[in-house]
């Protein structure tokens, strides 16, 4: 296959990380007989410092242009303590969802056999846990209207949702389910947001359509408490923007390091592949950062992206074989000898 | 003391753990020579079914000219699978906050040593935890507009926050801090919305009035990750209403049982004091739900609501003679002994 794939490196540790995935994904397209064409473009607080602007125009129309869009992280400590700044490295990737319709985060959680006892959490809690939420990633309150009032005194943020944005996502959800354990969670707090009881109502006149998917619905605060108690006990979860955002970086404590999650954020024609982590600036140039989570948003690229499931096994597989083998950076080396991120890069690329 | 407390049993278990903490803190009284008036009042979804409303007037009179309230649990299954619901058991304690200017909701989070390897955290990780959240209480997304919109297709819910609200609130948690560890956490989501720049821009500016204390922020997902890692770097935490509700769940998870978490809503004259566990209608009737929850809240009213410690201490140190003893309700036994719901209450109240 030809495939041509925009590049965003972003800030902080994002170059580090992305110039692993690249190695990796360069390997893999070697063995597999196919031509990658990277194309980098600028995001973030970067393009903020280039061109003014975190996400331009002209990396809209890579993105737009390429069959898929790998993402490393943003975000920068200089702007997040100034609650006045008018220019956010966030807005970059809010504007890059919307513009590319990317309605739709896909975050699984699940465990590493080799890296279980590294959760704060006990072994029996966790193990066999193999979840996926399904967070809305255009809507809700993330784009919602905004801004201040009387002298800036009072602030507001609206949330909104239509049935449509949660007809998709849920429909993406109840598919999903489908292929995996037939078991669906819907997540909101309709015992309070006006919001989330549109997303009960609609979520419950689609069952009929799944007869064979098992339905609950469980408000987020209950979730937050679950999710960390039982996570095996639940198989897809579906919710919305923020609601999503916390309970994703929650529940990626349960594989015992945020360095190793993956995601792909799907709605149109190209999809984004990302690591869950951020920017992690205090890590940026040193070459100790967790390239794996990166790695592993490759290989989903391959799988989701471009219906490759061989070579994303294959990236899957060299994966494992560096965890059990104590290829690591210093994150899960627990005191034993650890590697540098391209080192690891080096050791994935050179073993597919 | 005279004291004259309003007691709202509300749904679910409510009644029965409530009628723990009213012999606990009658035994505590009578060692201690205060005369308590319980004064009984409808809420919840009793009170719906009892005169259509979930916090009837004559229950806020009664609240309002009372010295504290203490609070069962409020909420049935019945309503929240019904999106249509016209009235809710939720808004009663939505409308009771809000009339009785509770603003601020103090949940604390400790371990027991005697229950330690009860959580699902490892010992290790929650060890030595003693957090407290101050959750706002009586604004945000709660409180702000919410409705239909397009033939009931859209639904909206407005955040609104002041800068005098939030600093009622942020004034409470430094002066908590000044009294605890001097460090203070406030959680927002300061890169995405316009209502958390304003919590951040006014918590800053109060920063120079308390120059003892060390204060951070962090970002709620990058917190609801962090909690259940690092549980024991955390002092006092502040945050907004929909934040605090979903973290201090979360929380309650490190002392390994929901049973055991009290909170205390505070903000005018009159107090109150709830277990943070919901109604769960399915234990209810059946004498297994665990009281010590609420017994722990009636100990914050002795203390916070009268300002009287040594009883407050009394009900903690009975508490934990009972854990340590044993004598304790299903959840907890371990598939030991366990006792019935009243029967721990009648040792608790005998052994004060
Ligand atoms: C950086 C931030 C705007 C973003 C979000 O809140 O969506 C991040 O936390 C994420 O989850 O991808
Ligand atoms: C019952 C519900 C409305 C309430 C809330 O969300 O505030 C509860 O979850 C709580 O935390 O006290």
């Amino acid at each position: 296959m030809e495939l041509k794939i925009a590049l965003l490196a972003g800030d902080g540790i994002g170059p580090e990380v992305i110039e692993q995935a690249v190695k990796v994904s360069d390997a893999v397209a070697k063995k597999f007989n196919h031509k990658i064409t990277w194309v980098p473009a600028l995001t973030g607080a970067a393009a903020i410092d280039a061109v003014g602007d975190p996400y331009p125009d002209e990396t809209h129309d890579i993105c737009a242009s390429s069959d898929a869009v790998l993402f490393g992280a943003i975000g920068h400590p200089r702007f997040d303590n100034d609650p006045s700044a008018k220019v956010r490295p966030e807005q970059g990737l809010l504007k890059m969802r919307k513009k590319l319709g990317l309605f739709a985060n896909v975050r699984p959680t699940f465990t590493f056999p080799s890296l279980i006892d590294k959760s704060p959490l006990k072994r029996e809690r966790i193990e066999g846990t193999d979840l996926v939420f399904l967070r809305e990633l255009t809507g809700g309150i993330y784009f919602g209207k905004k801004g201040r009032e009387q002298n800036g005194d009072v602030a507001y943020d609206h949330c909104v949702y239509s049935k449509d944005e949660v007809r998709r996502l849920a429909k993406k959800g109840f598919e999903m389910a489908m292929t995996r354990g037939k078991k669906l969670c819907c997540v909101d707090k309709a015992n309070v947001l006006e919001t989330s009881r549109l997303w009960r109502e609609t979520v419950q006149a689609m069952e009929k359509d799944y007869p064979e998917v098992e339905v609950s619905y469980e408000f987020v605060d209950a979730v937050a408490m679950r999710l960390v108690q039982w996570p095996n006990s639940y198989d897809v979860l579906i919710t919305e923007n923020l609601f999503g955002d916390i309970l994703t970086d929650e529940a990626s404590v349960i594989s015992g390091s945020m360095g190793l999650m993956p995601s792909a954020s799907v709605g149109s024609k190209v999809s984004l592949f990302e690591p869950i982590h951020g920017s992690y600036p205090q890590a940026a140039g040193k070459n100790i950062a967790n390239p794996l989570a990166t790695v592993l948003s490759a290989a989903m690229m391959f799988e989701t992206g471009f219906g490759l499931n061989d070579e994303g096994a294959a990236i899957r597989e060299v994966v494992n074989k560096s965890l059990s083998e104590g290829i690591v950076t210093e994150d899960l080396a627990d005191g034993e000898k650890s590697y540098g991120t391209s080192e690891v890069g080096d050791w994935l690329a050179q073993n597919i």
